[in-house]
């Protein structure tokens, strides 16, 4: 079965853009995944057909419509497909949402763009605001392609034994141990003993007090979750 | 002057993706940015021309080499840009360095792929390690889209008036208040009436306790930071 991505946007041109490369862009060919866009702009209406307006009350910008946004989303089936808009206000994206939503059906994302979206077709839809990173995006599409990356990665076939996902950054939020590989010597610089060693049980050891060395140094933040949470069963 | 984005990456064929839409598409166009790709495979050797090969001491995927990545970054007039690696174990990306990176003369951006980087040419080659987010991506090139994406907003001339950016989240490390437009009534729900009132100060009141409320209660670690740091001139 498939996992549906339906993406309301005012740029569909844009995908599946680098979506269509690489373990994705295999991903869409074999059917795995199915993306389609909606164009916000088909559901605007009268003379004009705006799908934006000035803010109320006053400010720079443009803010996207309620209620042409709303008819965009009403265009898809209610199929319990969870609703996300990309924002800036939103939760931070996490690995763990992110393997919730791929073991799910699928998802609507909306992208927004202009200063923001009225905030009664947020409340009205019940749309999830979803925030990929602490910075602003010249709109919700560049944030939905690495959602979309994010989750079709995770679909049962997609990685290949290259791809591995085994161990990985967040999966215990701890950051990855470094890694090295061959040549021996590169440019005087050797790859550390213990890990030619041969011994797998000092081998975890090191890698270990490499992950919880670097994640101390660089997301204090990390260590201060995983002591406040729950272990995973 | 345009800005230079130079990038390293196995799939130059991705670029400039979806970046070559909208206000990106036209800055490109113009020249305010060049974005131009480093394909790492040209710099590999021998018989299979290998980019990869295991991990020493070890364990799932793959690793780039890191003799292949010097070559491939040498191959670039070493011109004071910042050279960044796109890595989930990098430092989390804040529209302050985004800042930065704007005003700056341009990026070299490398890529990896499979399970890491070898962490010689890390050292070696002093790349900053820079995270998009607690979530992992196919490789570094939908993270590099997202930084590009960032960084082409803020370059002059690209933003447009529909296109604001005056006041934003994370600006002030709070998150944007709700935003309204027409119609007044949308499925009965209404415009806050403070909105409506014309009394500008009592509606930048009402802004700035929504933004408030808003980063107290979906982004409290926001908060924090805002107590610690100082202020900005």
């Amino acid at each position: 079965m498939s996992f549906k991505a339906s993406i309301l946007t005012l740029y569909p041109d844009m995908f599946p853009g680098h979506l269509g490369h690489s373990m994705s862009g295999r991903a869409i060919e074999r059917g795995d995944v199915e993306i389609n866009t909606i164009n916000i702009r088909d559901f605007a209406e009268g003379k004009h057909r705006n799908v934006d307006d000035t803010p109320s009350g006053g400010g720079a910008g443009m803010v996207l419509r309620a209620d042409v946004l709303a008819r965009g989303i009403d265009s898809l089936p209610n199929d319990g497909r969870p609703r996300l808009l990309m924002s800036p206000r939103g939760k931070p994206l996490k690995q763990s949402r992110v393997r919730e939503l791929a073991d799910g059906e699928g998802v609507v994302i909306v992208c927004g763009r202009f200063e923001g979206v009225d905030q009664r077709v947020i409340d009205a839809r019940n749309l999830e605001e979803v925030s990929v990173g602490d910075y602003i995006l010249s709109g919700g599409e560049p944030a939905a392609f690495i959602l979309l990356d994010a989750i079709i990665r995770l679909l049962p076939g997609v990685m290949g034994n290259d791809e591995s996902g085994t161990y990985e950054s967040f999966e215990d939020n701890l950051l990855e141990h470094p890694h090295y590989t061959r040549p021996q010597v590169f440019e005087e610089l050797e790859i550390p003993e213990v890990l030619l060693s041969g011994n797998h049980k000092k081998i975890d050891e090191w890698r270990r007090a490499q992950s919880q060395a670097l994640t101390a140094e660089r997301r204090p933040d990390l260590i201060t979750a995983r002591n406040t949470q729950k272990p995973r069963k």
